[in-house]
């Protein structure tokens, strides 16, 4: 057995208008229910600072840079590595990253038990779109804020284990856990921000889309034969809603511990990281079973080729 | 709307004393039956015309090749062709294959609706092992009997559509649907048998194979917006249990249908492939959502890869 207790904090809503002090706030005191629950290691959100500021469309780029970090830990964050070295808990964190030479990433990272920096993951599949859309019942301009990460899917030793990183829309796509599962990932931990609904299909509310959520991180946990942690900022904010659903997935990707709600709410399970080894060994030993010569295209090309026309 | 009438034609256990003649008019009358539903395409499981043979451990070699057939069609499968010329019906039949030369294929085939032959796939992830295993609880010798496919993930285009075949284990492997998705594919017809038991692991029962078994084509379907339909060869053969639970899955990744015995069973839907459309042009357009440079992994390499120890 190697356990190691995960808190999954999810977040409800962050309007626009809360500081981060108070967000801030509300991150320390999921930190204290996780400690008091014995946790090693508390996931947060994607974005976990600030509303989900990519449905505003902001033509100034001074008004974008509000919404980022400079510095991490920085100012606004130094209370809350401050109470995770005082309660010696690993941390995953999602927020915007500003560098200093200007660019812009959806950015998390993972810290160990104490407040040090372990790793950094910039989001790679960045969903959405650059302009102003009239089309859509709401804006997603992730493509406008953001570049997409530079730093691969890298997995980290910690706690004991390895660990990998994902922000939300990379939970979908199994390129995602597959190149963190041939790195032999043992627990994938991830934020995210989901719309309720679908902006360019009305039709796909809610079930739907908790449905999807559930969906691809279970298939990722199974083929992978990790743990995967998905924490969701949740609930209302500034009338646009977001699903919760925050789960933590065992390596036969059975949900093993769910949300409720759609606010502020903790999930705690001690997750062997032993379990990981059988599914690794027989039916995804992937030396033994993986004929990468087949599988070319997925890397050769980006887009869909269609077989020619009779 | 492209409306493709599929039927997914689940076989109850077919017993090793059972004849090839017997197997054949139970397949013809699920033909009918499918026929009398409107169907355009029936998919018929893995090695639809014998027992799972490779349960069984056979040193010698000519009573191997018992088990397979030398031509398609041939001798053996002449009715099924014929009564599939006569109903016009397009159809996926999984068979062993062995070639001229004397390679051995676990093989599938698509026909159109003069039963003539539009392309071949051989299975490329053969599960089990090669030699005989004092350790499991049954054997799975596919990987004795059998040499991995080698002609890639095809797709072809048919009934006014483009689809693509895999083969029981195929369904587990992201990978696959990838490579199909890569090329268009609207429709993925698969046949499987699938032990009850995990011959590794005797916890992991007939719910948790149920769970698997869906999971994964769900998130295959809903990952590439396509239609998957599996098809199960199920039932008790020989003392030995095999699920059932063939699905027909639409592009949300929703299973539309679900077969409810483990015997001989039809299922029938009517598929619009226009329906992949959506999901194929939004959330998973992979021209500008993949980032194929943070890939490399899953071609370069078959196994897993470490991070450094500390």
């Amino acid at each position: 057995m190697r356990v190691v207790t995960v808190a999954a904090a999810q977040m409800g809503p962050i309007q626009k208008s809360d500081s981060r002090a108070a967000v801030i706030e509300r991150m320390v005191r999921l930190m204290e229910a996780a400690k008091a629950a014995g946790a090693d290691l508390i996931v947060y959100p994607e974005l976990a600072l600030t509303t989900f500021f990519p449905r505003w469309y902001m033509p100034d780029w001074t008004e974008v840079d509000t919404w980022f970090e400079r510095e991490m830990p920085g100012p606004n964050t130094a209370a809350l590595f401050e109470a995770a070295r005082q309660h010696e808990m690993a941390m995953y964190l999602g927020y915007a990253e500003l560098t200093t030479d200007h660019h812009r990433f959806n950015t998390a990272i993972l810290t160990d038990k104490t407040a040090s920096l372990v790793g950094k993951y910039r989001k790679i599949h960045l969903p959405g779109h650059v302009d102003y859309d009239t089309e859509r019942t709401h804006q997603h301009l992730e493509k406008r804020y953001f570049e997409p990460g530079d730093l691969g899917f890298p997995v980290f030793r910690m706690l004991g284990g390895i660990f990998g990183m994902a922000i939300c829309n990379d939970r979908r796509w199994p390129e995602t856990y597959r190149v963190m599962g041939l790195q032999g990932v043992e627990m994938v931990v991830l934020g995210y921000n989901t719309p309720s609904v679908n902006s360019q299909k009305n039709a796909e509310g809610p079930q739907q889309r908790y449905f999807h959520s559930e969906l691809v991180m279970q298939a990722g946990a199974y083929q992978n034969s990790c743990w995967v942690v998905g924490v969701a900022k949740a609930g209302v904010e500034d009338g646009h809603p977001l699903i919760g659903g925050s789960i933590i997935v065992n390596p036969d990707g059975e949900i093993v511990a769910k949300a409720a709600t759609e606010g502020d709410e903790l999930l705690v399970h001690a997750c062997d990281l032993d379990a990981t080894k059988f599914g690794k060994a027989t039916i995804f030993d992937f030396a033994r079973h993986r004929r990468i010569e087949h599988y070319s295209r997925i890397t050769s090309q980006t887009g869909v080729i269609l077989p020619p026309e009779a």
